[in-house]
C-alpha cells in the first residue's frame, strides 16, 4: 500500500493526540465514576489501536511474504540476514501486543523475565489485569 | 473484563466522531495533495480500530472459550445452539474484516456473492485496491 508507513504515523499521532486532549479535559474535572470510565475507555481505545497496527502489519507481512504467518516470517528472515538484535526487539513488541490482548500469560513472563532491558515499561506486580497493563504501562 | 461492551462502543463512538470532524474540517478546505493525504489517513485510522476490535475481540473469545481460533470457536457455539442466523452475520464481518486486512481474496469473493444480503455496502467492480477498500466501502 502506498505510503503505509506515513499514513499509519500520521493518523495515530493525530489519533492520540485527540485522545490525549480528553485525558486533559477528563481530569481537569472532579474525580467520578463518569470520569473514571472515561480514562479507561480512551486507555482501550488507545490498546485497540495498537492491536489494529499489528494486526494488519501482520496481514501486510502475509501477504507480501506468502505465509500464513507473517510474523514469523518476518522473523525468519531477520534473523537470516543477521539482524539479530531487529529481532529481539521485534519480539518485545509482539509479546506486548500479546500481553495487551491476553494479559498474563507467557508473553508477560518473558518480558518481566527482561524487564530492564525493555524500550518501554511494564507492571512486575503479581496481581495485574489486562485493563490494568492497557491502561497503565504500554500506552502512554 | 468488567464493562468491555460499553467501554468498547463509547471509546469507538468517540474516536469516530473526532476523526469525522477531521473530515468535515478537510472538506472544507481547497483539494490539495494534503488533504487527501488527511483523508487517506483517517480512513485507514477507522480501518485500524475494526481490525483492532475485532482482534481483541478474537483474543477474549480465545481466552473465554480455551481455544486457539476464537473466531472458530464462536461459530462452532453458534450452530451448536441453533443460532444460524447469528453465526451467518458473524460470517459476514469476519470476511469483511479479512477485506479490510487483505483486499481482494477468497473473503472479498464471499461478499460479492452475496452483496445485495450483506448489512453494509461493498465495491463489486472488478479492479479495487485494498486502500479504497478501507477508504470508502466498510467504514463510514
Amino acid at each position: 500500500m502506498q505510503n503505509y508507513d506515513e499514513l499509519v504515523y500520521r493518523g495515530t499521532s493525530f489519533t492520540l493526540n485527540a485522545l490525549n486532549s480528553k485525558i486533559i479535559e477528563s481530569l481537569e474535572t472532579s474525580v467520578s465514576t463518569i470520569v473514571v470510565k472515561n480514562l479507561q475507555m480512551i486507555q482501550l481505545q488507545k490498546a485497540i489501536l495498537a492491536i489494529g497496527m499489528f494486526s494488519l502489519f501482520d496481514s501486510i507481512l502475509q501477504d507480501g511474504l506468502s505465509c500464513r504467518n507473517g510474523f514469523e516470517g518476518a522473523k525468519k528472515t531477520l534473523i537470516k540476514i543477521g539482524k539479530i538484535e531487529l529481532n529481539d526487539r521485534f519480539d518485545n513488541f509482539i509479546c506486548a501486543i500479546n500481553v495487551l490482548k491476553h494479559g498474563q500469560g507467557r508473553s508477560y513472563n518473558t518480558l518481566v523475565s527482561k524487564y530492564k532491558l525493555l524500550p518501554f515499561r511494564i507492571n512486575c506486580q503479581e496481581r495485574i489485569s489486562l485493563m490494568k497493563v492497557m491502561s497503565q504501562k504500554f500506552l502512554h
